[in-house]
């Protein structure tokens, strides 16, 4: 289909979610997608391109005219026109609100003002709202003689005189009350408002904590200046699962498709500090070179001590960072929480300890070797368990994203000491 | 306050949101806990019930008399009973399910017999319907005289006379239409329905994918049986998460308030399975004790090219398994995935042994021992790359969950080819 130009794509595309035709653009490699794209002339609309990912969304955009960019762009509701603008370069920006609506660029231009991450950036201006002393029927003739309403909404938001929301009606009790019932008669019980400059991880949060659907944003002056709803909260909240999952790995930021290059750099740093890591520990074994000469099974059996403390404290410090983003972690449970990891470290390196001890036996002969590692194992998991909810909880308190930068130390912690209670005691007790 | 008895308790808990209310009960102490719902009673209603975790749910609903258990679940929606009675002994179960209306309690028991964790134990049975040949004044109408329409819902599901929902037209669109439009004319063209044995984990992925609010759920002959909405959906996906993140570090399903046994017992199997990786590990390492008795610093660097491989290894398979979830990872990518990945790994394992051969030499004086480390670092990468991307694939082609299995596999592979390639190439050049 590809080599031929000519609608047959249009009629193929027609039928499919635009989420559908952006990832199906994303799994196609460079060339096929540029051909398709200079064939397919005029088919990215603007819904195409909010769903694309952000590394192939530039190129999208770049090989777009900027009439074709404007009229892609001017059916969409200002928080995805605000999306796509926060990756445009000045000059595609300036053609992009130049054909918006006046009404609309304004808009725009002032949610672009708050900042990156934002419920301002989150948030759409279109808001249905009444007067907090509107009926049921008044609200109803209003609505049926509106003719912009926004695509999607689900409450009327009530102000008081000086545009502060003061509360909200679902459709549902509109559509459900009598039409000489007051609005505030009716309104629900779980409100809440949002300020523009909060973080839009914690929006995300409260609309999953509170089943929220949609809630009004509010500016300093506590004024009402637009609405976010739960589907954009939910990609929001997709985001940062993917964010934690990735950095816990310490891959960084980034997407299937991008090149060799980028992903290298962003693999890197994790890597190059790893190896700090790693050579840490090598200096640890160092000291130990003579026992080591004289017994090589101490060889052949630390590593058995450090990947067991590595995997234990990954396993704590997974726990730790995940109740951290889900505000389960807090002061008031955090000793509790450490306590029950240090002793289930413990639990499990007891049984290791047995394991690896008959383990030492059988192969190298040796009671004391066997003593030795299973004594070296107890004290790791103890500490693993210790490091692994700690270090998180510390790097949370001094501002640092314990995803990003738990593991480093975690395992720095728990392969030092690893080798060290193992070469350590075995230097005391068989030399 | 928890000492003495009291209404303070209620006066105190009352502008809490139901969710909150959870939070804090998971958060306190089993002892305060038991203290608190003693004074507190009736105060823990429905609602409260839903947001606990699963396993503090079962102790505090142990607690409650039958009545009190009754009465606190007669105002949910359908979905939630399901919930609750999902954890229920026998007994509780029937008193529960007797407190209800008849038609609840089928509705309950029909769910009850769907698989877990499908569309039909999600979805609620409450739906507001219209058959398809309705106008808007109608549909307002009945709305309007409707004594008992569901808390939340967003959509009027049209139907055909036997029952298959057609499309579903918003509330919004509902309110700012004139009565005489047919509702045929203003659906939503964004419908989808799922199958009552649909995965509630492709439901969530649905929801997200196509900004779904809400979704009717049919049953195998087509018909209507419930709708999903967006904020179930959303907990669904935030517990797939929650899944993937913890399965990936194994340490299964649990909660914070788990106790040590339960802890324990749940990471034990992954680090059971890290011991016989490690010993697969330290088995390769014995083949070459002579060399390392000859040549401790061997010993010394080696942990350093596995540990390297291990990270590099964890960085690929945390992306792919990622991928794989979110359906980003198909098989028309999978080869540019796996050719970027071994690329990546390349690039970084060339600059990497460029730093060790310099460490190697700086450190030890050999420059033969830095080229061994470096090529064993290349090799090893390289291998991370391709086992971090293949595995995953592979166990997911297999019906194995990658998120579970793959972290065991591929830490094996980097462990055993990075200490077989630096070994063995030692022992090559060295003896």
């Amino acid at each position: 289909v590809e080599a031929q130009d000519g609608d047959a794509i249009s009629v193929l595309m027609e039928p499919l979610h635009p989420a559908d035709i952006a990832d199906y653009l994303e799994q196609i490699d460079d060339s096929a997608r540029s051909r398709l794209l200079s064939v397919w002339k005029g088919g990215v609309d603007g819904d195409v391109l909010s769903e694309l990912e952000e590394s192939l969304r530039e190129g999208v955009i770049d090989g777009l005219e900027p009439q074709e960019l404007a009229s892609a762009v001017r059916d969409l509701e200002t928080d995805d026109v605000v999306d796509l603008l926060e990756d445009m370069g000045a000059e595609q920006q300036g053609a992009v609100l130049e054909a918006l609506d006046d009404a609309d660029r304004v808009a725009v231009e002032q949610s672009l003002s708050y900042p990156e991450e934002s419920a301002g950036r989150l948030m759409q201006r279109e808001v249905v709202m009444a007067p907090q002393h509107w009926k049921v029927g008044q609200a109803i003739d209003f609505l049926r003689n509106e003719d912009d309403l926004p695509d999607d909404f689900y409450h009327v938001v009530l102000t008081d005189p000086r545009m502060k929301p003061v509360g909200y009606v679902t459709l549902g009790k509109l559509l459900g009350s009598r039409r000489d019932t007051d609005l505030s008669e009716i309104v629900e019980d779980s409100f809440r408002t949002f300020r523009v400059d909060q973080d839009e991880g914690d929006v995300a949060y409260a609309f999953n904590q509170y089943h929220l659907i949609s809630a009004p944003v509010v500016d300093a002056d506590e004024r009402l200046v637009g609405i976010i709803t739960i589907d954009d909260a939910m990609a929001v909240l997709d985001e940062e699962h993917e964010e934690d999952i990735l950095r816990l790995a310490g891959v960084g930021e980034g997407s299937l498709s991008d090149k060799v290059i980028e992903t290298t750099k962003r693999r890197f740093p994790w890597l190059a500090v790893n190896l700090v890591t790693a050579i840490l520990a090598s200096l640890v074994i160092a000291q130990f070179e003579d026992v080591i000469a004289q017994f090589v099974a101490l060889a052949v059996l630390m590593p058995i001590v450090a990947s067991m403390g590595g995997n234990a404290g990954t396993q704590s410090l997974t726990v730790a960072v995940r109740a951290i983003a889900t505000k389960d972690l807090t002061g008031s449970n955090v000793w509790r929480v450490i306590r029950r990891e240090v002793l289930v470290g413990l639990v499990n390196g007891l049984i290791f300890a047995v394991v690896m001890g008959v383990v030492g036996v059988l192969w190298f002969g040796s009671p004391v070797l066997g003593a030795v590692i299973g004594v070296a194992m107890v004290v790791n998991l103890v500490i693993a368990g210790l490091a692994g909810t700690v270090i998180p909880v510390a790097l949370e308190k001094l501002g640092v994203d314990p995803a990003l930068a738990s593991g480093a130390f975690v395992t720095t912690v728990t392969d030092v000491v690893g080798f060290f209670a193992f070469l350590g005691l075995a230097a005391m007790v068989l030399l």
